[in-house]
């Protein structure tokens, strides 16, 4: 196969894009973290003050509901129309869609009233997103939906965005490309900030600027190689982390070549 | 002694519970991270909109007031509501109570508007929600009262809920029931965040449904072990973090049981 | 030379002041644990109903812009105020001034209307925050200044305050005397947060009372000696700043006298 992940991490390396985002309290730093150890720059401001301008100097914008209030989603759609007009991709995790009415509802403000380039979500969020009849128990994935990736397409195609969905096998889609990538362990699952760190990851990649479908498939092989490399020397999800983004650090596009797990359906 | 803190583990590692919380922003992560260790779906949302109806989806609420607001704890008192009419335990660490006003206000307001069924706290933060004269130093704990059960005791039928008293014995009464733990390491006392992770942790075990003070024990018993069982190779506090997390992922029940230290009085 | 930076951490560590910040999320927890780790106690309260009294019981006052909102800035006032009234100094870490207009006006609302005691930045900030010419790329140092040792000295005149320039080699100076440290590693600067935990550092020295220049200097030097002493068995950013709060918890006044490399200029 010819792609080659591994061509995209040189890429954020030598760019150093900035990647701002408004994300939430719980994993801020993680976000941050996994950004800044794949060689970028992350902002992470969120008053709706300066959060236009702060994009502009931005690569790529990420946002995240996991703590949203109506405030927050204000700021959002500032950056996000920040970001539209200075043509810079814009990343939405759909954390925890599903869970409440307020979830649901500033979900799809967001989707309508900015442009979204790369929709974000585990089985659950997406096929919410995606208008299926699904439930979220809280921020973790628990029904899915037969065909996600169906799901994902039909999606990508409603949106005009790349879809990704995260899980023991990522999809990854802009509704005609498929990638399936199954790398990455399953102890990532009880590391609180893994889904996301992968939309951190995914906003980093897609500031290179290349085919969007492509680098967002690139970010998270990237990711979730540095996982397995970490998860060698691992002995619980604390372990886990760390050692995650020390790999990150110290990651080589021969390594990815060799590792990497991805397939086009 | 018949008393088994690991069958509450084994109970919180089947029952997988939703653990809401609105908590301060310090420790936020670490909150998450240990209930998601234990086996249990952290939930924290604070926007007043949703935490109705995020905290019916849970099995336990838990509040913190280590970086409170009066806004935040209104989203506090609707959360709490909503815990109240479903049924839901309620946990409160009244973290830095007696620094100041504020938080002497607020915490008074929320055991008298709303049912907390757990109040959890260090001696001087525990005293001083119990009436007793003394003034907290920050959010560390300083002065002590003489005889705490009894303070605790006092507490506890004043307020008709389980109360818990950290620190280098554990104090956790209904009123009748008084369980000491001996668990635990002075090196935890130097790591930002092992009081907040313990209300959480006291969160999970009290949304298994068992009699409620058992519960709060046991789990203090299983994350006080599995600090034990982590420093044995910790060189410091943030190693120490580390490797307790990683403890509590592989803690067994034999291990629980070999190395509980608790007493009724 | 006769300075000993060792000095000052048994200071931090026989006196235990209590440290308050008004800092960002994103390394909200790192600044605690870097706080208590030398021995001393944070706290991070916000709300504008208490940062005043909070204030009162502390030995130090940090502020820190980088996820400012007005109505933050507005907290932050009211406890330097409060900290000025009660002769405590105030650290200003002015992140990220220079990315935006919002940044630059708070940093010169804050400067003009509170006395604060430390200006702490990175070159950019430095320059930008005494008028130089300069952008600040997100959050990160990008454009320096010829001479920053005078850019320095003269901001340290102009606010009568100490003035901290970060960097492969620190800048101490209040504008009379100057210090330049050159301990710490190169890959500090790839760890989210060393930076605001310098900031912490430099209020918790400066809260012992000595000669403010010199505190800062000190608690400079004692953590970039623990970042050199953790980076010996680090593997990345994420083990180096584990093994550097590690470091400072066990960090002897004989290491930091053996180790430290400050001059004055």
């Amino acid at each position: 196969m010819k792609f080659n992940a591994g061509e995209y991490l040189q890429k954020v390396r030598s760019q150093k894009p900035v990647v701002h985002h408004l994300t939430n309290w719980v994993t801020i730093y993680d976000c941050a973290a996994i950004v800044k150890t794949f060689g970028a720059a992350p902002v992470m401001a969120h008053a709706i003050e300066e959060v236009a301008q702060m994009t502009r100097i931005a690569s790529a914008l990420v946002l995240n509901i996991g703590t949203l209030t109506p405030e927050f989603v204000e700021s959002m759609k500032v950056a996000a129309k920040s970001a539209n007009e200075n043509g810079i991709p814009v990343v939405l995790d759909v954390c925890g869609v599903g869970a409440t009415l307020l979830r649901d509802n500033k979900t799809m403000e967001l989707l309508n009233e900015v442009r979204i380039d790369v929709i974000k979500g585990n089985a659950s969020e997406i096929a919410r997103t995606a208008g299926e009849d699904v439930m979220t128990r809280g921020v973790d994935s628990t029904e899915v939906v037969q065909d996600m990736v169906a799901v994902a397409k039909r999606l990508a195609n409603a949106r005009r965005a790349v879809v990704v969905v995260t899980g023991a096998v990522d999809i990854v889609t802009d509704g005609k490309t498929v990638f399936k990538i199954s790398n990455g362990v399953p102890m990532m699952a009880s590391v609180v900030g893994t889904g996301c760190m992968a939309a951190s990851v995914i906003g980093t990649f897609a500031a290179t600027g290349g085919a969007l479908v492509e680098a967002c498939a690139a970010g998270l092989v990237c990711y979730e190689v540095a996982a397995e490399v970490g998860a060698q020397n691992a002995r619980g999800p604390a372990t886990l982390k760390e050692k995650l983004i020390d790999a990150v650090y110290s990651l080589t596009v021969e390594t990815v070549a060799s590792m990497q797990r991805i397939e086009t359906v």
